[in-house]
């Protein structure tokens, strides 16, 4: 199928088209101008492998690219420098040369572990990110940004590195559980919050609708998230600055997942419960006023989201996790906060009793 | 002390001076410039840390700079993914952020490493290279190439990833073995034998003051060799075609180290025997005649090398060896050989007899 949308990430010799429509997964005319060496790797998770790896393998055949695959177990908690090392070791043991590709075929762990290997196997081999959830389909994969986890903090071992192509197809969110669709909206959430109140006013007319997996809804929230990525890595790739707004509610939620055991939460739940930490701050800094909180809430419950952190982490044990976030200067914790609904930016000036009263609430 | 030389290395922004010239390494004054964070990270190895660690130290102190410092056993056989996690590690735990810098302080095995762990560390932070031995000023200093070995392979999992500055203190080189000024001549030799011929001529004129660690010689020749090595690295710096040149006599010779267990051979030794063996080729091929393989062999003695791989290596074993190296496009193996004294090319259609004949001999 031709996909219904085409965008285009322009970051130099390292732009990229994103593909997002339905049944794209299989189609090796998609593929073929984006494989270059004659071998191929297929990085699949355990639940994702099942329904959909067949279909991109079938595709390899079409165009007699010689390919494996590797299927690796499901869950943040895998995402780690040993998974890694597998995929590392099993390029090495097939022989895949300087020319071969990878293919992440999954969610934004099976990307991220995916996209990190490529990145530094033989100093980098080329990569096609197919994301299969919500999630992965409005932030991971595009972007640039591959990584694992360290016991000590998310994200802390990785590289910016930019794929050949995104292949994003809607009919893979037809499978996909309602808990992981609310995960995805989550970050889909954010981009109204951050950028564009218009797409928010949008989603709080079709939530219930996207929350029902309507594919043509569904490729259109996709499209328009994409969109804001896109515009912000091309002003700001390797994240010096702006980029950082992209993390509303990471930095709470970051904190929330390592303090939950990576793979309790899910990403997009410790996102949404973080946006709302950062409302609050913003709230109680005076930027904005509760009607933000009160329509942010709302959507979000609507979303399926939990709108609180879990009980039990202390203030302490919060302002100990954000410090090692990577947006942290010098120890100082660095924040995204909203100044208008549409409107975030990244502040290192706000009041430190006022975060201590936001963690404590 | 001001630098005898300074080299420009322009990769548009991922520019960078090389410093040469003697009493570099304490000097807080060409640090300064290079520090962006509050706070850095030496790495080093066993025999460089005792002596100079403390003067790396010093500067930083005198800087305002807090410092800590990590120093690795020295040798080959532990360029590894496990020392890369050392670093990750010890980095997390004394809460470096993303603005901290990594000093490589040491030989080329420092540099890779350290290089590679601040490529991938929060997805990369500043890094400078302080390399002490001739081999690591001449050549894995420059252009960015960093990485460690894997089981398979030699420097098969890595990244590009260009440094802030190199300074390179010929000093250092007093307290250089005999053994590894010679095995970074093997290097110095290769870019006569690839680039430049009058420089060829100027070694063959210079090699026992060369070998006697002459400073200002010595600082000559590290110059001409970044300098012919930043010219290759601007003209292709992610090693698309040209950059391969500077691999001469490093697919027999990373064949070599595998076989022989890596740190047995030193990389200098196995590519002194590897550029013989790939002079070889192209006498066989018919390209180049004797004479320039009288004057090479006379050459390499002189800078107290070998010139020919140890015996025992069987042919089969050099083939499936060659064939893992990172230059092979699908399971053809591509050399480095030479048209002329002075004139690298890539090639990959010699005569594969004639390299088993190479092989055998």
């Amino acid at each position: 199928m031709q996909p219904t949308h085409t965008l285009d990430v322009d970051l130099g010799d390292r732009s990229y088209p994103i593909y997002i429509g339905s049944q794209l997964l299989g189609d090796a005319g998609l593929l073929r101008p984006h494989l270059h060496g004659s071998s191929a790797l297929i990085v699949s998770n355990q639940t994702v492998a099942p329904l959909y790896l067949d279909a991109v393998a079938a595709a390899l055949d079409t165009i007699g690219v010689r390919r494996d695959q590797l299927v690796l177990p499901d869950g943040e908690q895998h995402k780690t420098m040993a998974a890694v090392e597998q995929i590392l070791d099993h390029l090495l043991e097939n022989r895949h040369d300087r020319r071969s590709t990878i293919i992440a075929l999954g969610g934004g762990v099976v990307g991220d572990i995916a996209g990190f290997a490529a990145a530094i196997y033989q100093r980098g081999v080329n990569f096609i990110q197919v994301p299969t959830t919500l999630l992965s389909q409005v932030d991971s994969s595009v972007g640039g940004k591959t990584g694992v986890n360290h016991p000590m903090g998310k994200n802390m071992i990785g590289a910016f590195y930019q794929p050949q192509c995104v292949i994003a197809d809607i009919g893979s969110l037809a499978t996909l559980p309602a808990r992981e669709l609310s995960a995805g909206l989550a970050e889909v959430i954010k981009y109204g919050l951050i950028h564009d109140a218009a797409f928010f006013d949008w989603l709080e007319q079709h939530m219930d609708e996207l929350v029902a997996g309507e594919p043509e809804l569904l490729a259109e929230a996709v499209l328009v998230s994409c969109r804001t990525k896109a515009k912000v890595v091309e002003l700001d790739e390797r994240e010096a600055g702006l980029r950082a707004i992209l993390n509303l509610g990471h930095t709470f939620g970051h904190a929330i997942e390592t303090a939950m055991g990576y793979g309790n939460w899910l990403h997009g739940e410790a996102v949404a419960a973080g946006m709302v930490m950062a409302i609050d701050l913003s709230i109680r800094q005076g930027w904005i006023d509760e009607d933000v909180r009160r329509r942010s809430l709302a959507l979000l419950e609507r979303a399926g989201l939990p709108v609180a952190p879990p009980p039990g982490i202390r203030v302490e044990q919060f302002l100990d996790l954000m410090a090692v976030d990577k947006k942290a200067v010098d120890g100082q914790i660095r924040l995204v906060l909203l100044r208008a609904l549409g409107e975030a930016f990244v502040c290192d000036d706000y009041d430190p009793a006022k975060l201590e009263a936001t963690l404590a609430a």
